[in-house]
């Protein structure tokens, strides 16, 4: 089996550690814009050595996992250079528009359009790990557009990543990761920006900061570079996330201004109910 | 060594958990205004039996760890019944209102105002862990307030908890702490509040929701009963914090509306300064 990744960062890397586990030990050969990444996914054993263009028509697997910006600029010629029976998996967190760069394209049916709800706000090839997607969602968008018989390679991957599948439209699946992890972000750079430009003395920020702000602050870690094109990507969507965010934020404060504290106490206590859906967090990932 | 905690959660459990390593086993009466909270206390063994108020008296150590409106009408009846030597801690998030309501008490130099930065989003006794306050900062304020003589013994607890002590204004303490926890909780609930008001499927939150989410509104499952009056008590600071935090997802939106990709990204890149940032926290630990 020869594997070729385009993008050895957080998550390439990750697939294809775990990849390298498969009962034929495949060859990987990467891609990466950055040299720097490239010579540190080779020494860290992630790839055999670097991927030619050649490669991809040899590829019994390619992963395309690169900015989304890039991804939709880059997806159809890659596309156009694979074999008949390779299989093109990529792994952005926006769907409708890279979907979209391939509608019609000669081999769209070489295509699986994924997204893997795995991940740290780390990112290039040494933050890579094991075990990254074990248990974790793998949503997969359009399957009636891929070969059968690549949906079920593609599948036979998963099971050993040990993935769990959901099926979903492109247009379901940017709606609603526009609330569970678009959003999220948005309010934790805001939270990390909001602190960092009162508090002049970060002395004062670390000393005073406990667990409960690292944790609402730790996407505010992430990378500009990937989250900028998401946004625009997905803008409609965040757009509409964002202003039910801010209006129940004027809300709270409105309510803390004009003293409600019934009203706030009853408001914290609905969304108390989180709890239950985080529980069904772990006990799926049992499944 | 007699100590009687006042409040047996997740603070006055842990508080007592550790103290009892202490090298003359101290015994520990509890009070408690929820009778399931004080029988779990004692079949838990975090306390060897109810308090009754003449225990005050003859009372080492006070420890008042509850909802900080209750601290604010029950400390300075409290602090009246207490022995001439018995040192008397809280653990309030709020320390203007709660130095305000002691101030010029005839017991006033009995009392150390405290807050350890340490906790979970879990409540009640069975949340009480061991070792919750080790390496963790512990802020005290108006020192000069209290005895030389009971802020020594005060300081020796501290030591054997592992806690790192730093001296604050009340004014100041309730200033910064509005920035680094009382933000993080609104910014965490309403997070939580929009995603369960879009999402009438409960399971799309669940399955699509990866670690990033889970995080960001992990303090949503915090409790009404203590944060309500910690806004109150801490109104005008949450309220300058809550706008400028309105203010900056404001921005953020127009931006992304108005299609200024370069402008996100540099708000994105300036707030990753965040990460060595929370690299102090750790290493701070380590002193």
């Amino acid at each position: 089996m020869k594997i070729v990744v385009i993008g050895i960062g957080l998550i390439g890397g990750s697939l294809v550690r775990d990849l390298r586990g498969l009962p034929e030990r495949p060859s990987v050969l990467g891609m990466d814009k950055n040299p720097d990444h490239l010579d540190q996914a080779l020494s860290l054993g992630l790839i055999d050595a670097p991927a030619e263009p050649a490669d991809l028509a040899t590829a019994d697997l390619v992963i395309v996992s690169i900015p989304v910006d890039h991804v939709v600029r880059e997806l159809p010629g890659l596309l156009a250079k694979v074999g008949e029976e390779t299989l093109v998996i990529d792994a952005g967190s926006t769907k409708a528009p890279i979907c979209q760069a391939v509608s019609g394209h000669e081999k769209r049916r070489n295509f699986l359009a994924c997204h893997p709800i795995a991940g740290t706000e780390f990112t290039g090839p040494d933050a890579a790990i094991s075990g990254l997607f074990q248990g974790k969602v793998n949503i997969i968008c359009e399957v009636e557009q891929t070969a059968f018989r690549i949906q079920e390679r593609a599948l036979e991957l998963f099971r050993h990543l040990g993935m769990r599948i959901r099926y979903m439209s492109p247009e379901a699946h940017d709606r609603h990761i526009a609330y569970v992890s678009h959003l999220s972000h948005i309010s934790s750079f805001m939270l990390g920006k909001t602190v960092i430009e009162k508090e002049q003395n970060e002395r004062d920020i670390f000393d005073m900061a406990g667990s409960g702000f690292e944790s609402t602050v730790r996407l505010a870690k992430s990378s500009p570079a990937m989250w900028t094109p998401i946004f625009e990507q997905n803008r409609e969507n965040v757009l509409e996330t964002l202003d039910e965010y801010i209006a129940n934020l004027q809300e709270f404060s409105d309510q803390l201004r004009e003293n409600r504290y019934e009203d706030l106490y009853r408001q914290m206590d609905n969304t108390n109910r989180i709890k239950d859906i985080l529980k069904g967090i772990p006990q799926q990932k049992q499944e």
